[in-house]
């Protein structure tokens, strides 16, 4: 196991301070972006939810007026002990073997990142081992988490660090100039972990939320609810400690997308949330900062029974609803032409005026 | 009013060939686009209706191993006597402003096509006055239909002149390489006229199918639905008779759309199908043949009572509901990148064997 981080205490701070900066949602950027919108040539509101869309992305920028926003999709993995309960389908050797999938191009999410133009970035937060391939970026914390249903993942310092990469990673991708950030995981087992985090965040019956993942059968289902039942009775966790629930029954990849949404929350950097795992991220960071919750956008909707909660709870209504359960970003990632198109309706069609067509008003 | 077509004869004949030509859908080739897809490295079955789009596309295309499928959207524009039923929160001179919008480039449909990386094609099948602009194609049957309240909305010389032309503008799409096409219409009062083919198509009630379309008050509904009722009793309309429905009831626009999705069908052209007029016009074609249900793709779904209502006797579920109510194509554009997601996922996702990683099984 890896040693707790000497920089424990500047991982925190950064932590901290991150919080300190996320900016509240610009009510008034988003209206005039609606009457910016009230003047194209359609009739008023005929966009739906692309309308929608448009202005809740000026209320996170901050700005009536945005434009084309660059698009990056942050796959954060790790491994997870609590998958010596035999919660998977898989092995944990595919987490890793995933991600040389990642780095070779051939996995779905490396498609749809190129279909949808956007920059892929892997980082490894704590796979079981090194993968040692080039173009995963190393941020490993340790080598996976320890088994939930004996006690806490990952210590708090773990924690702090794998959150403060997190934020690190946002911050680096903003600075480059990428203007909305997709949230993607790969962790064999870590729909458990999840599955936990969520019960604890939301005090929701974990017999309810958990489902089969990737593909469990009925006995597989059991066992999982079982392993979650262990994980919450062997460690304290509460929604007024979201970090805590994370440290003690949640993952590294979780961890880090924690902070991917706190550093994104707080430089207006509108964040999608793909499927259930990097739902019950969001909620983490939400559970932190309410102000979290302005910042996201729900993609899609999984069949995994927590992701619908976790979305209710968070007010969410998913763009696309087309029974995948694949994660690794792949359902945000395929909503991200709608992100662009949502962009382009606002920036680049002509008002009644400009065209000189009739309006009929509201 | 224009006079029927000298060429009468050699439409009827060409729409005939045509539907001679309707290939059956290959479910060898959708069968064998599933079993590639389960070797993919990922959970079978876990990219849900990607998945099923991806089969139903090789089965379109008569072919497991498809390419990439450059997308056009073909924009039928007409006027409508009916508008004189005062059915429209639009006056009618808004087609042909709107017609001048699309050649500018500044309409939503020109943005989402572009957003698309999809070919725009709008044609003028018999808006009320010529618009005399660069970039949209005249394929001016006459200037408007009849009003249908009291009569034939057109002959049928000239419904055949109009299908005929969109089976013509289908067959040079596809000789140009587009690989799928996606419907698009401009019509004030369009809503009107769709809602009395539906109604004689699908022998349903007026008065439920008829919503306010681009935004009629309760007054407008009101107008609209007597204007339905009306069409349906000065004209012999009969899901038995579906080209002749079209000429009673429909519009010029929906007749040329019927040959679109024919000319289609003839050619293995997937066919992405917007919202509800498109859908009258797309259930009119399955009328005439149901084969061409096999090609059809439902984008969205509106809030229009009856575009529903036509689905579902299509048997198709639409990829998206995002409230959209626009028309254009609009849906149907937003629609491609999922479409081109779908074809990437099949041509260029790794296999568990390529990719060295550990396949679960089933």
């Amino acid at each position: 196991m890896t040693l707790p981080s000497a920089t424990g205490a500047s991982d925190r701070a950064l932590i901290d301070a991150t919080v300190g900066r996320i900016a509240a949602f610009d009510a008034e950027a988003a209206a005039a972006a609606q009457r910016a919108l009230d003047g194209k040539t359609k009739p008023r509101g005929s966009l739906g939810r692309l309308e929608e869309l448009a202005c809740r992305l000026a209320g996170i920028r901050g700005s009536a007026t945005i434009e084309a926003l660059e698009p990056a999709i942050v796959v954060c993995a790790a491994d997870h002990g609590i998958v010596a309960e035999d919660v998977s389908a898989y092995p944990q050797e595919v987490t890793g073997q995933m991600l040389h999938n990642f780095a070779g191009g051939g996995a779905a999410i490396c498609v749809l990142a190129r279909q949808a133009g956007a920059r892929l970035v892997v980082a490894d937060f704590g796979v079981r081992r090194p993968v040692g391939v080039a173009g995963i970026l190393d941020r490993r914390v340790r080598a996976g988490t320890a088994n939930a249903a004996h006690g806490p993942a990952m210590t708090t310092a773990e924690l702090d660090r794998a959150v403060a990469g997190g934020i690190e990673l946002a911050e680096s991708l903003v600075g480059d100039g990428i203007g909305i950030v997709a949230l993607g995981e790969m962790g064999i087992g870590n729909t458990t972990a999840a599955s936990a985090l969520t019960a604890a965040l939301l005090r929701a019956d974990p017999d309810g939320l958990c489902g089969p993942g990737t593909g469990l059968d009925d006995a597989g289902v059991a066992r999982k609810r079982a392993a979650v039942w262990r994980a919450l009775e062997a460690n304290c966790v509460s929604p007024l400690d979201p970090l805590g629930a994370v440290a003690g029954v949640g993952g590294l990849e979780m961890a880090a997308l924690v902070g991917v949404v706190l550093g994104c929350a707080a430089s207006r950097t509108p964040v999608l949330v793909d499927g259930f795992i990097t739902a019950a991220a969001a909620l983490a960071a939400v559970c932190v900062d309410t102000r979290c919750a302005d910042a996201l956008i729900a993609s899609h909707l999984s069949p995994e029974p927590g992701h619908r909660l976790i979305l209710s709870a968070l007010g969410q209504e998913p763009l696309l609803d087309l029974g995948m359960r694949l994660g690794e970003g792949s359902g945000a990632a395929l909503a991200l032409p709608i992100v662009a198109a949502a962009v382009a309706i606002l920036t680049e069609m002509a008002s009644f005026e400009d065209a000189g067509v009739t309006d009929a008003g509201a």
